[in-house]
């Protein structure tokens, strides 16, 4: 055995506590795996004075420099979130030689250049496992085991608080605020719930997917976002009719039109793998052109699960410490290739309508999809709402510049009262 | 870029031509993955006058010296399958300083070993990723990235020829012959197709899996291994009325009674993530203390997919030839646990019976699995075959030696014409 590896452990939250027990509870399978024990050295914390009772014995500080300027720690592992100053105090343990360790999907999503950037000039290793998909094993996958292929698409399910709610208002009849209610009393959403309903916590993630899938660099900025706060029981039933579910996806594209990352909802047909995928659980999706279709499943938050991805990095580096050796994958970037706008992207659309409740107007809206070469693969039903009459068309793939203007004819229609919902189809080309 | 990286490729079929194709065909990402160009230099085939258009301008050879002792050569690619010459030849290249890349799960799981001793000992690379599951990362994943874990379950499809035929069997109505034509017919199985559906290829999958899982040496032999050839058409609809399928699982198990590897049919819940894994399509799922539960989906055999596990070896090869390091993970059955006889597994099992069409048969039948301890929980349906009936019974969680013990008093019993199956199902201890 080696000489023990220090941790300097920044935030002592969900994932902080998780990283603490899973230490303690795994200690010899992780000291065997390592080839070293691994220990814990400094924590630090927001307020000295508060109650820790799982971190009795250890040595707590709240000033950053006790941790960043002590030279006996090998590690630093980042679980404060946020970006600032997170981003700031990793870089600065790079600079102090120091591997860093990190869950922080956001500083990854829009500072990686800039970390792997430092990890290297440092020669140190900046590993992020659990910043996708809580504990499943997805960015070291894309890192070493799927290098052979030239990936065209990851599809995921990878924020748990919005597929929860998605799975209450699919199995429960529940409406929107009701499953959001549910999942705060739960601890799966936040008192604000803003980044996991408006689709911001899904789409760094699949950034930082994108970036690994295609070789190309994908931050924040570049991805198209759109949440689940409009998803209504109705949209819910009317998909279920139709043989779909709706989830929230978080898709990349990367084809001759060019690289394409957005987060919306989505109706999926029952029979894909995503579609069973439940409650807080995350799964992606990966298509490669040697592999074909792959699918990671688990659990995509949680103390431990997420804890098993931190802990996983931490004993890669420790591997590194014992053999004396740097082995970190260089960043994976190396290309630039050009976006896709959006409305440049194609795809099926479900498009819910209000409308007068009087002859013709069924030949009036559809004339005015033909007009926009929108072509429509059914109407799936109309039931009065009260004076008036719902309408529910499926569209063919068509690009989404074109739905657009659809819309906007649609709304200029008198019959028209209001275009109540729209979501994508998520179907191939050409299926019917 | 460093200097070219030399492969020498045993064995020219499926998966060899595979590999030829994607180091073609993604030439571009994978030398700048890599950090090289990597090449392949000389291919070892059997029939050197056999016409291989698709291996046109590379260097082939009928003699394995040529490949060993060509000093250019950094890493041996072993497509061959079977333990002779296999092995042999990896040893032999070890020895010779040549870094091992192999998709041969038959000398993995019965000599592990010894390839992993000889790895370590001339400091080169044994790695093994396409040996199960295809193209699914399974065997990274378990080295680097589940290690916070202590893992307790593994439980996969890992036969795709076999998955083929049950998913035939329940989807069409097949019989197993039938299903069993349909896939030879389609390639999926051989001519001779023994170690398909008697279970030994699952058997020696699932024994790298345990060996990486709960860190212990598991070989072929303490495999318990039971193949689908008994599964009939009425034991598929049985368990559709109860809510189940039957997949070829390869489960393995460590607890305190010990580890417990098995191949065997067995009834699984419609809703479990394996159920819905159909045709050739493999899937694993991992237990553990820290991740929970996760689940790896994908092609678990095929020219391309399996091809995707081998190139990503030897990329991970040339990576490290190209920093110049070792970073092998040691061998990680550092551990060794006993064993838990077959005997002691407990399950819970459906038995069909061929009764006597009389008055009070059902009570004695119960009667007799009341003695032996074995507590039923439902008898599902009975229908006359002939001039007899058909019982089915499914059990609470048993010792299988108390099973066992149920059946032989059963045959004794002249009301018992037959029992025509028994089969495990996949239930939690106490799970109704």
């Amino acid at each position: 055995m080696g000489k023990t590896i220090k941790i300097g452990l920044l935030g002592s939250g969900t994932v902080g506590s998780g990283v603490v027990e899973v230490l303690k509870k795994n200690v010899d399978e992780i000291s065997q795996k390592s080839g070293t024990e691994i220990e814990i050295k400094k924590i630090l914390v927001r307020d000295l004075k508060k109650k820790r009772p799982h971190l009795e014995g250890m040595e707590l500080t709240d000033d950053i420099n006790d941790i960043l300027k002590d030279e006996d720690i090998d590690i630093i592992v980042e679980l404060m979130g946020g970006l600032h100053p997170a981003r700031e105090y990793m870089l600065r343990a790079m600079k102090a030689g120091k591997h860093v360790v990190t869950a922080n999907k956001d500083v990854v999503a829009q500072f990686g250049k800039d970390m792997f950037g430092a990890a290297k000039e440092n020669r140190v290793e900046f590993l992020f496992e659990a910043s996708v998909g809580g504990g499943i094993p997805i960015i070291t996958p894309l890192k070493e085991s799927l290098t052979a292929n030239r990936i065209t698409e990851v599809m995921g399910i990878v924020n748990g608080t919005t597929n929860y709610m998605l799975t209450q208002m699919t199995n429960c009849g529940n409406d929107y605020e009701t499953a959001l209610r549910e999942a705060q009393e739960l601890g799966y959403a936040e008192a604000n719930p803003a980044a996991d309903v408006e689709g911001y916590d899904a789409a760094r993630k699949v950034a930082i997917l994108a970036s690994l899938a295609f070789n190309t660099r994908v931050t924040l900025d570049d991805v198209s976002v759109e949440g689940i706060t409009h998803i209504t029981p109705q949209d819910i039933e009317y998909a279920k009719e139709l043989g779909y579910v709706i989830k929230l996806l978080a898709i990349a594209n990367d084809s001759e039109k060019g690289v394409d990352v957005r987060v919306h909802p989505a109706f999926l047909k029952k029979a894909h793998p995503l579609a069973s995928v439940n409650d807080v659980f995350n799964a992606i999706f990966i298509k490669g052109n040697a592999i074909g279709e792959a699918m990671f499943y688990g659990q995509g938050a949680g103390s431990l699960p997420t804890a098993s991805a931190v802990v996983a990095d931490i004993i890669t580096v420790a591997r590194e410490i014992v053999k004396g050796i740097y082995a970190a994958v260089d960043c994976s970037a190396f290309q630039v290739k050009p976006f896709c706008p959006l409305e440049e992207t194609e795809s099926s659309y479900y498009i819910r309508l209000l409308v007068a409740d009087q002859p013709g107007v069924l030949g009036t809206i559809a004339t005015v999809f033909g007009d926009q070469g929108v072509s429509l693969k059914s109407v799936i039903q109309t039931q009065r709402v009260k004076d008036q009459a719902e309408i529910v068309v499926v569209t063919h793939h068509v690009y989404h510049k074109q739905l657009l203007k659809a819309e906007q004819v649609l709304l200029n229609l008198p019959v028209v009262t209001t275009i109540s919902n729209v979501i994508r189809v998520e179907t191939k080309k050409g299926e019917v």
